[in-house]
């Protein structure tokens, strides 16, 4: 039997005992259990809903103190960061749940009958919803707890009336399982079945494939890297029945600093951007990894501000060692297609030290090598002769989870152009601060084009992730008993 | 070069002079004309989208004679039915020209600034949507107007905001042109530009396959068959840059017949399914292709007043001589499967006659070959023996656009559970009447579970059909003179 073992990220060290792999059987199992379990999940009340998740959120604190330090042990992330990252967990279940309990899921249109021939006339309609099915989630590496066994995507599903199956990033195994078993606990004392949320771990990629062919399963949902998202998308379709996958992949979030602002507060700006750049070890889905700059002056005494402070910071080590390299591999990558390097210095084992570098936009339009994301602390600085060849990066970077736009103020040609360009290939643009940091509210779109998203209709943060589990069914000359549950689940 | 041919349906003579078949070079051509008539439509406002729809639709009505002349030489649908279709189409045009004049694509979410930290405290956000891009439509054979070049895919996408490339469907090559004429003076009249609009024909699936591999093209829209489409969405996904792709694909509309219904209106009930088996010759993705019964008195009663309605109807001659053939391949599949005929006569050339088969539950259930759409005038009777085994049919349908419940008027045990499960598979669930014609309304869903459509979170035809071309994106403290656009394009 295979075993799957977890590292201490910051000593490399093994932590803890092997545990089993998963067989295939005891996957089938989970999903079996996640689709008995879902009638009656789809069926419950929004009170029961909400009650199931501040249950969650309420387990999750009482636990908090092992929980971040087991966190801590396996990501390196800190436990400032992870405390924080805890609260916004426990703050997305409890949203989920005020959404539940307001009946979201249950919002309905109603079309009374119009009298008449067609196409004016037509019968009385009501177009409600209803949840999918079971859902397979896969964690990500970078966000222990928030993008994880309780992310938001195991949130907004439940809140939709889905069951779940959770396969656990291998970089926090341990947590993962603590956290199952808090799950376990908590489904205990509602007297809600054991597979309502489910969890199975595997090194590779069998154990999410043989998860999202399951034929009880009917969605997915994934956060993690391109290559990743994009093999588990090629699964769900090439199933007999395919499935939707909301998958959250890769994105290099072009910040555009226009010479008016850096001219007013280019120093501030840079410190801000080499924190964002470095924060997490730059480990986030929004990092700044593209910097687009108007040639003159004012780019001019930027730069050498921006080199600076980020030369000044001290990124903590990555998540896993497999990161870590593939950060040289990528650094490598963008200096083999000729940018020219600003801040590259060898780093320790662990910890990369920051990278930054340079290209003009004629060669960064040509050359998609340097469009592709880079995971960890490096953000690439693309030299533009005008607006209009800013505007041609953002198209040539095509889809992307955010745009931030520094010093678009003024309604000008030039600004509305930039704007149009930003809304054309982003899920969310910026006019102030930085991309990282992603507000868990009713306005947030995460998501985007391609490479951003497989879904880019759909965000996985923010009220609208509900929307993504739940299937508009219209009934037509509906009976009364019917129409009486006002959009509740028969 | 090659050409294009049109045929009258009735007689399966050439109809009119060869056309030349699209070089590559001029579907591209037709793809970037879109691509640059794009930004300026995507910016327009909603009444200048409202009146471009209008005048669509009053140039139809204006050479109506012509069309339906000329779409009854192609089709052999009947004047009737064609009149009552272009109806149908100018309603939705001018449906969607109402939406856009009232907003509908610049609704949007205020989401005001929240003083204090994360995950509480967040910035100001706003979200609202852009069009995706231009759009390649693929026509059905089956409406010539209604999902057609005009059809409810375009209109939605130019309200939307998006231009358009329709592949026009071979069976209607003349009319398709004729069609494009009138679009091309209406642009010009409303000094648009030409490639808003484009149309590009041809023989075979390598036309369609250049059009949304195009890298401008932005989503895909199609109605057809499940191949077609499978095919289709392969291709989009394939691209390096994959987009969305919303096929409305096969159905085969299970109408669930209870014996009390059964009981009290049997002969009335056959008479109606009888006719809608056969409008249309049967060619509706609506159409009623599966009846599932409960064994007992009741059945044995209705199922020759079924046959006999059935055998009396004169259904007209389908859309292509292909079309033709694969009706009879479909009925000889079903009958290689195990069903037994009811009513099964050889047709003439062209007309083929109604066919009716029945099977036991337990066989359907087993074997998938007796799931699949038999496009024409044609439907299967599953006898089950109990409501739970009516469940498990449905269960094995696993998709459908449509699923009629007949006797589910009191709220009991039985009838809850046969509404979860056809909602659990449908995107429309009717209690009366039956599932051919589709009102254009806001609570219409036309979709559902794979293969109904690739997407079925999604509509094909209701106002919602809008929403398939728009993409939310969040402006997160965005200046003034952009708020108070309120939703507006730039």
């Amino acid at each position: 039997m295979s075993t799957l073992q977890s590292f201490d990220a910051r000593t490399g060290l093994a932590l803890g005992a092997a545990l089993p792999a998963p067989t295939a059987a005891q996957i089938d199992a989970s999903v079996e259990a996640a689709a008995q379990a879902f009638p009656a999940w789809a069926a419950s009340s929004g009170t029961q809903r909400a009650t199931l998740l501040r249950g969650l959120a309420e387990a999750l604190e009482a636990d908090r103190e092992g929980l971040v330090a087991l966190a801590d042990q396996e990501s390196g992330l800190g436990s400032g960061r992870l405390n924080g990252e805890l609260d916004r967990t426990t703050f997305q279940l409890r949203r989920f749940a005020d959404l539940a309990e307001q009946g979201a899921a249950f919002a309905f249109t109603d079309d009374p009958a119009v009298a008449g021939a067609p196409p004016a006339g037509h019968p009385a309609m009501v177009r409600q919803r209803v949840p999918l099915g079971p859902v397979a989630m896969f964690s990500a590496s970078n966000f222990p707890f928030a993008f994880s066994v309780l992310g938001g995507d195991t949130a907004s599903a439940l809140a939709a009336g889905c069951s779940v199956v959770v396969k656990a990033h291998n970089g926090h195994l341990l947590l993962s399982n603590r956290i199952f078993q808090l799950i376990q606990d908590v489904l205990r004392s509602q007297q809600l079945p054991a597979g309502l949320i489910g969890l199975v771990q595997g090194a590779g990629n069998e154990v999410g494939r043989q998860l999202i062919r399951h034929p009880a399963i009917a969605a997915g949902a994934f956060t993690g890297s391109t290559r990743g998202g994009a093999a588990l998308q090629a699964e769900a379709n090439a199933r007999p029945r395919p499935i939707p996958f909301y998958g959250e992949l890769g994105s290099i979030n072009p910040v555009v600093a226009l010479p008016s602002v850096l001219e007013a507060r280019g120093a501030e700006l840079a410190a801000t951007l080499a924190s964002s750049i470095t924060q997490g070890c730059g480990q986030f889905c929004t990092n700044p990894g593209l910097i687009v700059l108007v040639d003159g002056p004012a780019t001019d005494t930027f730069l050498p501000q921006l080199a600076a402070a980020l030369a000044a910071q001290q990124p903590h080590g990555m998540l896993t060692s497999g990161l870590r390299s593939a950060f040289d591999q990528g650094v490598e990558q963008l200096l083999a297609a000729g940018a020219q390097p600003l801040v590259h210095e060898a780093g320790g084992a662990a910890a990369p030290r920051p990278f930054l570098a340079q290209i003009d936009a004629a060669t960064f339009i040509a050359k998609p090598a340097l469009h592709e994301e880079v995971f960890g602390p490096s953000s690439l600085v693309v030299r533009a002769g005008s607006v209009q060849q800013v505007l041609e990066v953002l198209q040539a970077v095509g889809g992307s989870l955010t745009v931030t736009l520094w010093g678009a103020e003024q309604d000008n040609t030039d600004n509305r152009a930039l704007v149009r360009g930003a809304m054309a290939i982003a899920g969310r643009v910026l006019f102030s601060g930085v991309p990282t940091g992603v507000a868990v509210s009713a306005g947030q779109q995460h998501g985007g084009p391609w490479p951003a998203s497989t879904q880019p209709l759909s965000t996985s943060v923010g009220d609208a992730a509900l929307d993504r589990f739940l299937r508009p069914v219209c009934l037509q000359d509906a009976p009364a008993w019917l129409l009486a549950r006002q959009g509740q689940p028969v």
